[in-house]
């Protein structure tokens, strides 16, 4: 017998008839013996209604009260799904974020989990319940409703499996797990049967959107073994079957079978780049730059700054597309003056390709072989940036397709493992 | 400077725009120099919604888990109209019951008013701030959600009013205030300025649906001065004129400015007649049927029972049409031999009209001016029940308006006051 945390997606919950499917789902695994913990989303589309609701009275609507408004869809899911499975049998409660309670800081609309306290919920596994969970929200020290911004359910359930010490956290959503690319780009991209933490970071922060990335980051800070896998199969087969499906996201290293270099090439439409040139070489300019931008509520991605001559140097860096224009008008407002540099200028026609891999570390040769490889399709480099794990080119954006393909086949990803 | 209670209806709150509405009619007690507590509903067609996805996963819903469901259509409203306030400037805070809290018993779906803590609530209007709770919900001991029932929001609104001493409760609904029928059935209709609370109560339980009874229960017990009027009336009207109109419920007879003897005729098509026919005449009889019908969960509206002749009687109750099948199935299975009756008939074609009035106190011949009144029509009258302030007949369901219409012109309820 093992705890185990469910989440379950919004489209998984899109309808009483998949509200039954998810149940019978549950049933099987706590008929097996298992106790289990759900967390549910909102069913698909209802947060969307109801900040579009808050928008239409509002053009900025204030966070506290968007909080309580968007809490509701998840509040709506677990009083369905409890009914669910009361109705076939299956003992259930369901409790929402306050109720737990799942304690956050204040930060409306982005709060963050603090602590969950696990008394209630450990009564009622004990006395043999399912019990359901509100994802994607909380409540703070003052008893005001926080939600954990979009994508904070996978967060949600992370961190209950952490707090009750779960064996295993499974994700069900729409796709079957991480691929070394996203199929629709490439017809050979392959399911990975486990990925590191570390690439899962690396691909969640570059697009991959299988996961929401703070679910990561709890994961790998609290080692909570975690599986993405569909919830689209036939509710009822084997556990074994069912467990041998999807990704598994692990943190010890000899379970990751793939002896791969490379994982996954991961990419991002969403990019646009600024370049400062002919900035003074000397202390606090990139502070300059990045404190305004910052300032403006832009968040940078990628950041590089060469080595300069003649007492200047170019400072790049990206930011998403869509704050481009304000970023654009920020540094030439007042910063430009300021810093006495000679030009800015940007690009929105970009996007930025990734090799990501763990066995990249103890492997010479990877940055050439991705340079090699773009070289001979004729994509030219505009910026560079490596870590540890991964590489990432920003290219002109109409050959992205191109090179993900390029790239997928140039590290082995299309053979099978 | 007084403390009001404002409360809106589904009807009120259904749309952006209407929503936008509340918050300008709001501003403007605001600024009169009023402390505002709004009481809003769901947005109209909300919790029907949500109760039948509930009913699409199960026939039998728990009612636990429909309390957690149907309490976020008020969770949304409360949010909504705090974001439209802080739009036009208006300092607002909303809070759901459990952070008020206004807690109740563990009646799932119907459950009572305990106590409601106005700590929060006054240091909020003591800052100046417009406070909106949600109607129709609160939480039990245990900290579970529960709902109060259909049209909760009128007993939370009033009973808000009687823990803050608020100097009135306003009741915004789709309807200007009460009539002395429903001007649908008699075109001469006239909306009261004043009502008694008795009459009131009366006028809720014989299907008056203005207010839900509970509510007007509430106000009673502890004497809230509550006005009902309309919420399609320009926002922006005069305080004074708003006040000139509507009804409103009072608890000092010299408010009553409108001396009539009748204040309304009411009426009720849901009835259904039973008659239990040649029972024994001796103690317990009347609880061997009623106490069988309870536990088969039916309410009942009137009972009546006749002296009876050569040691039997004949016993007849009036329930909700929609239960009359249950009621017949029951009686036929056990009680009727138990109880050694003759026979057990009923009828649903059958309506209740009744005469409503705080000044039939003092008045005779107010019975015989109704069964006069009907008889002349050539309508029979099938029962008969009286109260202090009420006199109900049942009668055959297609007189019904045309009885409604007659005693309404003969107790002069056409003209003017």
């Amino acid at each position: 017998m093992a705890l185990i945390v469910h989440k379950y997606g919004g489209t998984s919950m899109g309808s009483p008839e998949r509200i039954k499917n998810v149940a019978r789902r549950i049933a099987k695994w706590r008929a097996a013996g298992h106790q289990i913990v759900v967390v549910p989303s909102a069913m698909s589309g209802e947060t969307n209604r109801l900040l579009g609701i808050a928008r239409e009275i509002s053009k900025t609507p204030n966070e506290r009260e968007l909080d309580m408004i968007a809490s509701t869809g998840e509040q709506v899911s677990v009083g369905l799904l409890a009914i669910a499975l009361l109705d076939i049998g299956v003992p259930a409660r369901s409790y929402t974020g306050w109720q737990v309670p799942i304690k956050t800081d204040n930060a409306y609309t982005k709060a963050r989990i603090h602590s969950i306290d696990d008394k209630r919920v450990r009564q009622d596994l004990d006395a043999g319940k399912v019990v359901i969970i509100t994802g994607f929200q909380g409540v703070d020290d003052d008893g005001n409703i926080t939600t954990l911004g979009r994508g904070g359910s996978d967060t949600s359930a992370v961190a209950v499996a952490a707090a009750l010490n779960a064996q295993e956290c499974l994700i069900y959503t729409d796709v079957d797990g991480v691929y070394t690319t996203d199929p629709r780009v490439v017809a050979e991209a392959r399911r990975l049967k486990v990925v590191s933490f570390e690439e899962m970071l690396e691909m969640a922060s570059l697009g991959s959107k299988v996961l929401q990335i703070r679910s990561v980051e709890f994961a790998g800070k609290y080692k909570v073994r975690t599986r993405v896998l569909s919830s689209l199969t036939d509710p009822l087969m084997s556990l074994d079957e069912e467990m041998k499906s999807g990704t598994l996201i692990t943190f010890e290293e000899d379970e990751n079978m793939e002896q791969a270099v490379i994982s996954g090439i991961a990419f991002n439409r969403d990019e646009a780049k600024i370049t400062v040139l002919g900035v003074p070489d000397r202390p606090g300019i990139a502070y300059q730059i990045l404190g305004a931008i910052a300032d403006a509520n832009i968040e940078v991605d990628m950041i590089i700054q060469n080595q300069g001559m003649g007492g200047t140097t170019d400072f790049s860096f990206t930011v998403h597309r869509n704050d481009f224009d304000k970023a654009m008008a920020t540094l030439n407002g007042t910063v430009k003056a300021a810093i006495g540099a000679r030009e800015i200028n940007g690009a929105t026609n970009v996007c930025k390709v990734s090799a990501v891999g763990i066995g990249m570390r103890s492997h010479v040769g990877i940055a050439s072989l991705m340079f090699k490889t773009l070289s001979e399709e004729g994509i030219n480099i505009q910026m560079i940036s490596t870590s540890e794990i991964k590489i990432s080119v920003i290219l002109e954006d109409k050959y992205m397709e191109l090179a993900v393909r390029a790239l997928h086949s140039a590290f082995g990803l299309d053979k099978k493992a």
